[in-house]
């Protein structure tokens, strides 16, 4: 089953603001929809929301002849969320065929669909066999947000690649922390852990550093929604701190993203924009409050965990040991 | 009003498990009742603990005429959580006096809480001071948990600080993060700044380090369960990262406890007890669940900040500038 996808002149994504309690698709067929669906999260990830973008190019072309119109509605696909480059990327790419017409602007669409696809595969091999050569055969992993099938279209990232030490049986168990405020990891990575036959425990998201100073962790493996030139890495927020708590534990710290993900057109992480998405994510919880009535949260979406912290970047295409001075462009 | 007193032969607490919705006095007759409002959080924090333990001795020495279930009372009280040092020290000074009758078991109870009071209005105006020292004028804090009055008799101990502050109208403001699992932070910090009229901002626990990073926040600020002869700070799952966040961004990392926290008999963190509190407290939250069923988590509810990332303690006696090479012992 596909996260998104292209079905009979429409947009279907799983609704992920409905798991792990129901498994129900949406159908989006207007720009609208789309955007919608993006900014609530129903659809999320940094891959899928490069889907999102090109397939969101795709239904703007057939629903505005006028020019006018069109360039708005590229333009809100575009800027649906301001954080992951692939939103951007993925629309930008559809966008580039506009003049030679809607059915090629689909088709560079399922272009980046397809991609995306292949990539997951590319990058669950290249990442488990560095996992192996640096944590050997059975390794306590550390994951945090969600980076399986449900980020991307298929498979995943981080955790296409912990499906695939899984597989090879070469996985001692994972530590998944909650991620809140939208709790994506003890939604839809728990879910997805499951389905896999992982064995795993959930975290809340403080306690990572900690563990890992246990020596309950023997590496941390997560996803990015931005790489920066310098090899500065965009992420859910509690990723800086996850990586302030491999640094001292003396662990690996490992990013694992298409290519589609890296940006060398931004120097550094203090140029990337940071959504802050607002004070109700924090003051609820799963539908409780969790605050007094009219508190203020200061919410950030992202955090930046500079280039000095990173171990490697895993890609479809390479490793980037940054810990031994590869550069990314 | 007082968090935890002695009312009319027995125990009465404000119930922190119904905060902020309701304000519930308890009243505990029994050591049971006792052993039970502590394991399950109604009465928290550590100075609390402290007075709880010596109550609780106070209960049992009334209770058990019988030697050998007094005995078993008494350490019922002593062991009811492993991590505070506050809450087994609580009751030991108690039980010191049970050879010489109730009258003065209670009577050192009483002198417990009447410390613990007292302590309050001391560390608030030694760290406020030292506040203004290390940071200027108009500082904004980050805290963790709840050390508010909730957390002691009255007053508190980091929380006193930045009331005092507030009252010096030497602050800006606070960053006061959500404290998952049982969200301390987002419940009861949260209350007790707004009745101080204190401007503050929560943030899930995670977001604090990058909040760190940048520049939007002066100084952390918390309290500790227990500080190890080497300065080691054992505290609520969290302050770690926090530690970790703050000495990458520069800013002070500053504890805030009375002396009865100060364990100079245990030599460093890595020799406490850390409990794990079980599954059910991440897995649920005011009855909704964040994860789906048979999902198994990892909870301890405290960490150990080791001394190196700590700037300084303050205690109702004392700053200890562990920056500067001062020692505890």
């Amino acid at each position: 089953m596909r996260t998104i996808d292209w079905v009979d002149g429409a947009v279907e994504i799983i609704d992920q603001t409905a798991l792990p309690e129901h498994t129900r698709v949406l159908r989006l067929s207007t720009v609208d929809e789309l955007v919608d669906a993006i900014r609530r999260l129903a659809v999320r990830g940094a891959p899928a929301l490069g889907v999102a973008g090109a397939l969101g190019v795709a239904l703007a072309a057939r629903q505005y002849p006028d020019q006018a119109r069109l360039a708005a509605a590229v333009e809100a696909v575009r800027t649906a969320r301001p954080t992951a480059v692939n939103l951007a990327r993925g629309a930008n790419r559809a966008a580039a065929r506009l003049a030679r017409g809607r059915d090629a602007v689909l088709a560079e669409a399922l272009r980046v669909r397809d991609e995306e696809i292949a990539r997951s595969a590319a990058q669950a091999r290249l990442g488990a066999d560095l996992v192996t050569e640096l944590c050997g055969p059975a390794p306590r992993l550390l994951t945090h947000c969600n980076t399986g099938a449900l980020a991307a279209v298929v498979g995943g990232t981080a955790l296409s690649v912990v499906a695939e030490l899984h597989r090879r049986g070469a996985l001692r168990g994972v530590v998944a922390s909650e991620t809140r405020p939208l709790l994506q990891g003890a939604r839809l990575t728990a879910w997805e852990l499951r389905q896999l036959g992982v064995p795993f425990q959930l975290a809340v998201d403080s306690a990572g550093p900690f563990l890992m100073a246990r020596g309950e962790v023997d590496a941390v493996i997560l996803g990015a929604d931005r790489i920066c030139a310098n090899g500065d890495v965009v992420n859910k927020v509690g990723t800086y701190a996850h990586a302030l708590g491999a640094a001292r534990a003396g662990i690996p710290f490992l990013v694992v993203a298409p290519e589609s993900t890296v940006d060398t057109a931004t120097a550094e992480g203090a140029a990337v924009p940071i959504e802050d998405r607002g004070r109700d994510e924090v003051l609820h919880f799963h539908g409780a409050r969790t605050a007094p009535d009219g508190v203020d949260a200061v919410n950030p979406a992202f955090d930046v965990t500079p280039h000095d912290l990173v171990t490697a970047i895993v890609t479809d295409q390479r490793v980037i040991r940054l810990d031994k001075g590869d550069a990314l462009a």
